[in-house]
Parts: C-alpha cells; structure tokens; sequence
C-alpha cells in the first residue's frame, strides 16, 4: 500500500515536470523528439495509405490520397520545399513545388515523363533508424535509414534526411527531405 | 530506507522523458519551462547573495559577487541587453550595457550619481508569479510579479518581465529585463 | 527624364539586394529591422486611429477599430500574451487575454472597472526612441521610449518593451507587451 | 559625371537598408542568404585546399588541413553533425562525429577501412547551383547541385543539402550535410 501510493506521487511529478509547471497561461513553439517521431511515424504510412489506395482504386484514387498527404504534412503552403526524391535526376532532381511533388509520388504527369509513381511500388511496411536528431526551435532535422517492404516482402533502404517545421497549428510539416540510394561501392 | 529508494526511481523515470527518446545523438537547443524556473531562481539567489556579500564584506565584496551575477546570468557577453530596471529613469532609463548594469546593482560609479544600489537593499526573501511564459526556440520571455523581501520583513512587489536566451554551453542568459513599480492609481 | 530612369535603376537593384541573390527558391521566416520598424509605426498609427474613432463615433466606433487593431497586430490568436499596459495594476495588471487587452483600450468592461480607455485619451501624435533591438529568429524585442501626443499638446513618454512574433503571413504580431510609466525619483 | 554621382547614392542606400537603421544598440542573430553564400563558397575552397595540402604535403599535411577546416566549418564543437557523405555506406554511412569526418576527408583510419579520403582525389574547381535555400532564424537549409573538378578536368555533380547554424561568434557550421550521386536512372 504505502508502495503503491509513493510509487502514484513520483508518476504525477514527471507529468508535471513535461507539462505547464506555472499553473499559469503558456505558449511553447518549439518541437519536441516526440513530435520528430510521430512525423517520422505519420510520412511511413501516408506511403502504405497511397499504395494501399492504388491498389484499390487505381490511379485517380492513389492521387486523391497523395493530394491530401502534401496538404496535411508538407510545407508547400508555407512556400518552396526543398526536396530531393530517391529516383530523381538530371533537371528534376529537385522538387520545389507541390506539382514536382505529387508527380514523384504518383505519377501521371507529362511534364516529369520518367515518374513512374513512388508511392505505387506496393509498400506495405515501414521502419526506421535515426542516425541523428538536431532540434533548434520550430525546426527539426533528421537523418538516417529508412526502409520500405513491399508486397513481396523485399526491403528496400534508402539513406534520408528530413526537415519539419512545426507550423502555428502545431502540425510538423516536412520542408526538407532528401532520399538516396545507398552507396554502392 | 524504502521511501528513498523508491525516489530514486522516480527522478530516473522522469530525466529519461526528458532525454532521448530515439537512442542516437540528438542536438536540442530549445529552452524547455523547467529552465526558465530555474533561471528565475537563480536571479533571485544572486540579489540575496549580492546583498549578503554587501553585509558582510561591503562594496568591494558586493561588487565582485555581482560582476559574477553579469558574467553568469546575463547575456552582455552576446551583445546589447534591453535593461529597464525598477528605480533608473530620465537618460539613465535603459541599460544596455555593462557598465550601466553594475552601476545600477551596486552603485558606486559617478556616472550613474542616482544609483545607490539596488542589490544593496538587504535583500532576505525572493518569490515570483508568473502570468504568462513565451518560449520561442532558444528564447524564453516570462512576464509577472516578483516579490522583495527585506531584512525588516516589508515586500517590495514589482512588474517583471525577462527575456531568456540559452546560450551554445546551455546557460540561459538575460537578454531583456524591464522591471517597474505596480501603477499607482 | 535621365534621373526619374536612373533612380528607377537603384531601385531595381535595392530589392535585388533585399530579396533572393541566388535567382532561386527562397524561403526566409526571419524578422527584418525594418519588419520591426514599421510594425512599431503601425502600433503608434492605430491608437490614433482609435482615438478618432472615439471622438467621431463614440465608444462603439472605438471598440470595434480597437478589435480589429487586436486581430492585426497582437498575437491572441497565437495564444496569450504577455501584456501589462501602462495603467494597469492589482490583479488586472496582466492582460494575457483578448478580452482584457480590449478593456484596456477601451474600457467599457464591468469586469475591468478601473479601465477607462487608454486609447480614448484623444491621441494625436506619436513617436518613439529604441534603447536597443533584439532579434532572434521570427522574434524580435524592442526597449526604449514611447512618446504620445494628445489633442491639447501634451506629450506622456512611457517606457516601452515589445516582443513581436512573425507569423506565417508575414505579419508581425505583439506577443509581449510591457509599458510603464517612468520611475519618479 | 551625373550618372555616377545617382549610383553612388543608391548604393549608400541599399547598404544603410541592410544595417541598423535605428541608430542604437542592435543584437541580431540571425543567418542571411549572404551569409549562406559565403559559407558555400568556404566549404569548396576549403576541398580545394585540403586537396592542394595532400600534393605538397601528403597524408599528414592533407590531414592537417583537414582538421582545421573541420574545426571552423563543422559543428562537431556543438554536439553530433548529422552527415552523409557522398561515397559512404553500410554501417559507417552516417558520420556523426568528428572522426569519423575526418577519416571520410582524408582517410588514413583503420576504423574505417573503406575511405580512401574523399578530399584527397585533387580536387582543383568548384562550383554550386542552389535548388532552393530555407532560414529560419540562426539555422539555414541549402538543397541544390554541387560540381567538382579534378585535375583532369573531370566534373563530378553530386546532389547536396547542408544545414548550417550561425555560433555565437557568427560563424556559420555545418550541421547537416547530405551528400549522394545522381541517381543513374
């Protein structure tokens, strides 16, 4: 008894202690790892929802979900995105707007006539491995090993660095992302 | 016995949530609320220590103590600080260097021929109330009442606001302090 | 004919050197000294403003300039703000809410009994005196004097800190607020 | 005569634009594309230079060099540098501390027996494209093309994003670099 209730004080403290200790009116902006890590988290299965809706409802369906996925967790409201896709080169290497974006993910735009749909490939699991976490105010930075199943149970990794923004709704919004193939030597 | 090893458990559970959750190295530079409490107790430790030093050793040892105060707690090492304090006025109003801060704490230097020493009072007592904290990556405002009190007893309530910068050691750092008597209505 | 062509030149090459230098995307969230500059004129503007909506359309007219003075230029909308106006004290000194920023300005609030309308004072004229700027990110303080003008001439100064947060729209919005009348020695 | 005389001025202005318009004490901490520029401009005559060390001076010189760039670009004084450098993989893809960026640069370490040294392949030219650049307070995000000429006249392009912080000393280091060759469709 007398356990259980010291053991009951020490969890109420820590709760305190990542919370408001002021009792008074506070205003955080900065991320926090927890943030970093659903985002991470979020971005894997936005994927498997995209293959999931092609797989359902064809390509019109895979675009509508891709649509929504660059609305909710990309920054290109807030302006240009710096992102570098796996499979990208040559003069759209880099995909600073919202229609280079959606092209790599899904496909369907004469205008990047190599894009064949990322985001189609069938991925059905996701994990990853941080290799470094750097925070610095409304901004987060990570880098590491990212891997993807697909249907067939093939992983593929892919060495990636992202940059979230934490927006005024409190929403991570990616504003960096560069993806590459490993090196192979 | 048992209460204390249960304790101890308790302080490792909560400094693990507020360390790294992803097992990598991680860089954070934000200013989280338990360092802006600890801050604010800090400046509060250091005017009683001034004035203890006053008592017991006079100006000289006074005035050493607070060039510890300016060196450690205060951000002149940065740059300009945005220091109204409680009792300067007229062209002696702002204080943004470090001249002008020692001079108000501690007085003695001809240019400032109104400061008689802020810290000098007998300062016994220190509280605060917080009405609100801002935190905004590295920096943190808080704005609320602090609460004097002197070796006769008698509380000297003011209007505090305190600007907080964490420095590349971790330090925070006063950046902005505007100190002012309640309005008199 | 000559000079209106060459100055338009300077100008061009005024705005290049503001604007981007690498003739690509750009993204900059950071305040400017000029972004604090105009935001503190604009302050200054629209309690005048007010002012004359309350002595052309009495208290209802001012209410509602002062509202949308609110909406533009303070932070509510981003969460409380640490806000202690020049006349303020008590348990009211502190006005981290929307509703006791407008009974600040202009009164009409039975839960504020001691407001009067600090922006009903008839207002004509303003300026005002940095001591020093800081600017950190998307946030910058100022500290320094306010001097306003009212119809009969008279000036009140105040000593004045702002903090002002740039939101995503580019606007600078009040998060802190601190105004006090000068110490009288 | 007249001609001149206009330009002169609207260089003044320009400059006065970007410098403390307020005529007292400014603080800013924060990065500007000129300052992104410069550090780009660094980091590929700083190769050039490790490169020109290890043919006057061999391994030693080269390493030499190599740790004093290390030392005034890089954030490894900071915390851990989330780095990927080009021709990286495996297990020692990421390399966030500093021996492991230096074994990268300039090889001469058994714990990493794959790295030949990257800065040591004679690396004579250096030129950048900017796909877009992001600054968000003291931190800035670079994404674009990097060119690099060997003595042969041989360019290597590789697909480069950089993180660079500014210190207190107004240095800006790199904190994150991500480095990987065109994907060979």
């Amino acid at each position: 008894m007398l356990k259980k209730s010291l053991v009951t004080v020490s969890v109420i403290l820590c709760v305190a202690a990542g919370s408001n200790v002021f009792a008074t009116p506070l205003v955080n902006n900065n991320i926090t790892e927890a943030d970093v890590k659903a985002a991470q988290q979020a971005w894997g299965q936005a994927l498997i929802n995209i293959s999931k809706a092609y797989s359902e409802g064809g390509q019109a369906q895979a675009e509508k979900v891709a649509r929504q996925v660059l609305d909710a967790a990309y920054g290109y409201n807030l302006g240009a995105v710096l992102f570098k896709p796996t499979l990208a080169n040559g003069k759209q290497t880099f995909r600073t707007d919202y229609a280079g974006a959606l092209a790599y993910f899904v496909g369907g735009n004469n205008n990047y006539a190599n894009d064949s749909g990322f985001a189609l490939k069938g991925w059905q699991g996701y994990d990853f491995s941080n290799a470094g976490v750097y925070i610095n105010g409304d901004l987060a930075l990570t880098m590491g090993h990212v891997m993807l199943t697909d249907k067939a149970g093939k992983v593929t990794t892919v060495d990636k660095t992202w940059g979230f923004k934490k927006d005024e709704q409190g929403t991570l919004r990616i504003v960096l992302h560069h993806s590459s193939l490993p090196y192979n030597q």
